[in-house]
C-alpha cells in the first residue's frame, strides 16, 4: 500500500446546505480511482441567481479526471442529492448505483431528459455488496425524511469509510427503515471505521431529534377538530408525513386529494416500489369537488412558498376547482428553510385575508426534522468510533461546529470545504490540494459559471436599470440625425418633471455637436464619452447611475 | 355632534411590519379635519424592489386632502415611523410634533434633506397637551427599543383614542421610560377609552415579554469569558442595548469603540437630549488599534446583514484598521427580521471561516424584543378597556390574530388594512370607504409607484436577460447592412457551442431578406416580427425568452 492514498474531495455540500457532491479516491497521488457520492442541486434566489433554474456544483475537476471515475452512488432521492444527475451526467457517463426507490426516481428524471435509463443500476441494501473500482460499497438503511435513505459503507484497501448521507436517529419512522441500533453496532464491530463523513445540518439543534411517529396524535387531533376544508402542505418527498397526514384525515372522516405534480409522483413511485403500503385512497380534484368540505383534506406542494406550487396557487384564488374560504384550515407541516420566509409569509397573509385558519409547525408539534441533531450526532460518533469525523453537508458554520463537537469527544476532525482535497490515509485528515470548484447555474438550457458574469449583469440591470443609446455616423464621422435613447427600468420623468429621454437626447446632441473628430472617429472613446454623458445626466435627473449600452453604427454609403 | 364622525384610515403599517402611517379624522363626512400619526419607511428586497432605496406609503389620498390635514405626530424615531418624513413632507408641509429625542432625530434628517428644521415642534410628555385642530394630543411615555417612545392620547369631541405606537411592557427598560402601571390606570380612569389602536407585531408570541434589564447579567458573563476581541451588533437605535453592552464591556475591562455612522449618531443624539447618561467612554477606531484585543469591544451596525454596514464589512476583512481573527467573538444581540436571513447567514459563515466564535440571541438570552407579546397585549386591553381595539402595525395575519384576541375578551374589533377608512364614531368600527393606497419606491431621487412598472421591468431584466437589436432602413425600407445584436445577461454561446449573437444576426438577416414591404414599412409590425424571431432563436438556442428591444432607424438621406 506504500505510495497509495485515500482522498476525500467535496465539490458541493461542504459549504452550503444543498448541492451535495462528494468524491472519494484511492490510489497513487494524482492517479486515484474515484467514486462520486451524490450529485445534487441547490435552489436559486433573486439576490444571487435571478432567473436561474437550478444551481449545480462546478464539476470541472471531475470532468477533467473523468477517466479515473469508477461510478456514482446516490444515497437518496432528495433533489439536493440527485437533482443534478440529469444535467451533469452527460459529462460523466459512468454507472450510477442506488436503491430501488431512489433508482426509480432517477430513471424518471433520465427518461424526461432523454438519457439512458439503464445507466442506473438498482442495488440492494447491506449485506449486498457492489464492487466499484477499488471500493466495495454497501447501502446501509437509515431513517430520513424520504424513504430508503442510506449511509454508504465504503471499504477500501486503506480502511473503512462510512458516509452518513442525510440521516436521523428514528426508531419508528412510519415509512422506510428505522435507525437500527443493532445493525449499526454490527457494522462498527465488523471492521474499524477510519472515516465517518457525517451530515452537519442540525448540529446547532441542541435537543435529541424526535420521531416521525410522534406526529400522528397531534395531527389527528388537529384535523379532527377542524371545521371546514383542511389543506396540509409538506415536502412532496416526505412520504412518511404524507402517510401520517392521510391517516389522520381518514381518522377524521376525510378523503384525501393530492395536488401538485411532485407529490403525486412521489406517492406513486413509493407505491410502485413497495416502500409505501396502506396509503389511504385519494381522489382527483374533479371528484373532490363533490365531497363536502368537512370531509375533504388536500395534501399540497409548496411548503416553502414556491410561487408556482399548489400552496401559492390556492392562496391566490381558485386552483383546479378548489377554493379556500373562511374557517378552512391550512397546515404547514414543515419548517421554512432560511431564505424562503418571504414566500411563505406571502402565502400566510393571503390566506389570512380569506379568513383561513393558519397552523404552522408550532415549535415541532406538527413537524419534525429529518436530520440528526447534536446529541444524535454524538451518538453516531460514539457508535462508529471512527479515527476521524469529516463534517459534511452544511454551511461553514455547521461544519466548524461539527468539527468542534468531534474534538470534544477526542476524535480527529477538520473542516474540509468544497474544492479542498483531504488526504485521509493516516489517522488524521490533511488538506493536500485545492481544486477548481464552485457553482454553475442552469440558466434555461445552458450551464453558466456563477462567476462568468452572465447573472451578475442581470443583477446589475435589476439594481440600476438601463439606458440604450443608438447613434448613426456617416463616413465622415458626422452624426446622421440625433442620438436615439430608450430606457428600461427607469422612471420616465426626473427632476422638475422633465422627460428623462428628452433630457438625455438633448444633452447627447449637445455633446455630439461639441465633440471633436478624435472622439467621433474612435469607437472606444466615443462609447466611453456617451456613457459618461448618460450617467451624468441620470445622476442629476434621477439620482441613479444606470447601465448603459451605446450602439454606434458607422454608415458606409455606396 | 350629529352629522360629525370620527374616522381611522391607515395608509401604511396595516398590512406589513414597517411603513407606519395612520390618519385620524373628525368632522362631517368628507370634511373631517385630519391628524397623521407617523410616516415611516419599509425596506426593499431583491425579490420585489431591486435597486430601490426605501419604500414609502402611497399618500396620494392625503396629498389630495392636504388642506384638511392639521398636523403630523411622530411617536418615536424608528425608521418605520419617521423615515418617510423627509421624502414626503414636502408634499404635506404641515407642522410636526414629537418629543425631544425624536424631534432631534427628525431635525437631523430635515437638515440633511435641506428642509426647514422649524417644521418640527418639540412637545413634552403628558400632562403637556397640544391642540391640533379638533384633537387634543398627549404623548404618553412607554417603553420600547428606542428612547422616548410614546403612546398618543387623542381626545376628540367623539371620545378618547389611544394610539399605542410600538411599545412593550417593561418595568425597567435601562434607558427611557418604563411601562408605568399607575400612569396607565390613571389615563384609563380619567376618561373612557373609545378606541385603542394597538401594535400587533408580537401577537403570535405566547409568553409575556421580558425586560431589557434581564440581559445585563448574561451579556456581562459572556463578554467576561471571551478571550480575544469582542464585537457586538444590535440595532443602532436600541440605545438601552448599547448601554447594557457597553457596561458589560466595562465590567470585563474592555474599552468600547463604536463603528457605523447610525450608531454614533444615535448615541450622540441620545446624550445631547439627555436620554442617555453615564454611557461609558468610547474610543475612535484609530485609538482602538493600540488597545490589546482582550481589552476591546466593538459595537457595530449591521445586525440585519446589511451589505454596507460594519458587520458585513468586518466579516469580509479589514475595516477601519480592525480585523477579526481566530478566537474573537462576534455577538448578534438581535433577532433576524424575516427576509434578512440570507444576509445574516452570509456574515456568520464568513466569520466562521475566520475562526471567529459566533454567538446569536440563543433563544432570548442575549436579546429581548421591543414589542408587546400576546399576554402583554391582553394586559393593555384590560387596562384601557376600550369600546374597540383596532389592531395596527402588522401583516394581515397579525392584525387578524389580534382582532381574534380582542374578541376573546369581548371587545369589538375588526381588521382595517391600508386604504380602508373605518368609521369609529359609534361603539363598533365600520369600514365606510376604500381610498387609493399602496407603496411608492424612492428610486434614486425619484418616487415611483410600486405598480408603475419601472421596477417590474428591472425584475424582468433580472429574470430573463436582454437582447438589443438595431437595424437601419433606407428611405425605400430596405435594410442598410445587417441587423446588429447585443445581449446582456445571457450566455455567449448556446446549443452546439454556437455564438448566440451570430445565430441571432444570421436568423434576423434571413428574416429581413424574406420580409415583404408590408412588414418593413410598418414600425409596429417590424418590431413585433423582430421580437418574435429573437425569442424563437433564444428558446431554441439557450432555452430562455429574453426581453427584447429593437431600435429601427429609418434613414431619410438628403
Amino acid at each position: 500500500m506504500v505510495g497509495e492514498r485515500l482522498i476525500y474531495l467535496p465539490l458541493g455540500g461542504a459549504g452550503e446546505i444543498g448541492m451535495n457532491a462528494y468524491i472519494y479516491g484511492y490510489g497513487r497521488p494524482g492517479k486515484e480511482r474515484l467514486l462520486l457520492v451524490d450529485l445534487g442541486v441547490a435552489f436559486p434566489d433573486m439576490e444571487s441567481s435571478p432567473g436561474v433554474d437550478v444551481i449545480v456544483p462546478d464539476i470541472s475537476w471531475l470532468v477533467k479526471n473523468v477517466d479515473r471515475l469508477e461510478g456514482i452512488v446516490i444515497t437518496h432521492a432528495h433533489e439536493d442529492h440527485i437533482g443534478a444527475l440529469p444535467h451533469l451526467w452527460p459529462m460523466l457517463k459512468k454507472p450510477i448505483y442506488a436503491r430501488k426507490f431512489t433508482a426509480a426516481i432517477g430513471r424518471l428524471k433520465f427518461e424526461e431528459a432523454g438519457l439512458p435509463k439503464d445507466a442506473i443500476t438498482t442495488v440492494g441494501a447491506r449485506p449486498a455488496k457492489t464492487e466499484i473500482g477499488p471500493f466495495t460499497v454497501q447501502f446501509l438503511p437509515v431513517s430520513h425524511s424520504i424513504p430508503e435513505s442510506a449511509m454508504i459503507i465504503i471499504d477500501t484497501p486503506a480502511g473503512r469509510i462510512i458516509h452518513s448521507a442525510d440521516f436521523k436517529r428514528d426508531a419508528s419512522p412510519v415509512v422506510g427503515e428505522a435507525w437500527d441500533e443493532a445493525l449499526m453496532t454490527e457494522v462498527a464491530a465488523e471492521a474499524p471505521v477510519k472515516v465517518f463523513a457525517c451530515d452537519s445540518t442540525n448540529v446547532f439543534s441542541a435537543h435529541e431529534g424526535r420521531s416521525e411517529s410522534t406526529l400522528a396524535a397531534p395531527l389527528t387531533e388537529l384535523i379532527k377538530n377542524a371545521s371546514g376544508m383542511v389543506v396540509a402542505t409538506t415536502f412532496a418527498s416526505n412520504v412518511a408525513r404524507l402517510k401520517t397526514l392521510s391517516e389522520a384525515a381518514t381518522a377524521a372522516d376525510r378523503t384525501v386529494c393530492l395536488l401538485g405534480r411532485a407529490m403525486k409522483r412521489m406517492v406513486s413511485v413509493a407505491q410502485e416500489t413497495g416502500v409505501l403500503t396502506d396509503f389511504p385512497r385519494t381522489v382527483s380534484p374533479e371528484d373532490a369537488a363533490s365531497i363536502p368540505r368537512r370531509n375533504l383534506m388536500l395534501l399540497v406542494t409548496g411548503s416553502q412558498g414556491e410561487r408556482r406550487a399548489a400552496s401559492a396557487a390556492l392562496s391566490r384564488g381558485k386552483y383546479l376547482g378548489m377554493e379556500l374560504r373562511e374557517a378552512d384550515t391550512f397546515l404547514f407541516s414543515s419548517k421554512t428553510i432560511p431564505g424562503n420566509e418571504r414566500g411563505v409569509l406571502k402565502i400566510m397573509n393571503a390566506l389570512s385575508e380569506k379568513g383561513v385558519e393558519i397552523v404552522d409547525d408550532q415549535g415541532g408539534k406538527y413537524h419534525v426534522s429529518g436530520h440528526a441533531n447534536r446529541p444524535d450526532l454524538e451518538h453516531a460518533h460514539r457508535t462508529f468510533l471512527p479515527d476521524m469525523v469529516i463534517p459534511m453537508h452544511g454551511e461553514h458554520r455547521h461544519l466548524r461546529e461539527h468539527m468542534k463537537l468531534a474534538h470534544e469527544s477526542g476524535i480527529a476532525s477538520i473542516v474540509v470545504t468544497n474544492g479542498s482535497m483531504a488526504d485521509i490515509t493516516s489517522d488524521v485528515p490533511v488538506i493536500v490540494e485545492k481544486v477548481e470548484s464552485g457553482r454553475a447555474f442552469l440558466d434555461g438550457s445552458v450551464l453558466v459559471g456563477a462567476m462568468d458574469g452572465v447573472v451578475r449583469d442581470r443583477i446589475r440591470l435589476a439594481l440600476n436599470g438601463l439606458v440604450i443609446v443608438t447613434l448613426i455616423l456617416d463616413e465622415d464621422d458626422a452624426p446622421l440625425g440625433e442620438a436615439w435613447v430608450e430606457t428600461l427600468g427607469l422612471p420616465d420623468v426626473g427632476k422638475g418633471n422633465r422627460s428623462l429621454t428628452d433630457t438625455l437626447e438633448a444633452d447627447l446632441t449637445e455633446f455630439l455637436e461639441s465633440a471633436g473628430p478624435k472622439v467621433l472617429s474612435d469607437d472606444q472613446k466615443l462609447d466611453e464619452a456617451i456613457k459618461r454623458v448618460v450617467r451624468q445626466v441620470c445622476v442629476e435627473e434621477i439620482g441613479k447611475k444606470p447601465e448603459v449600452i451605446a450602439v454606434v453604427s458607422r454608415l458606409a454609403l455606396d
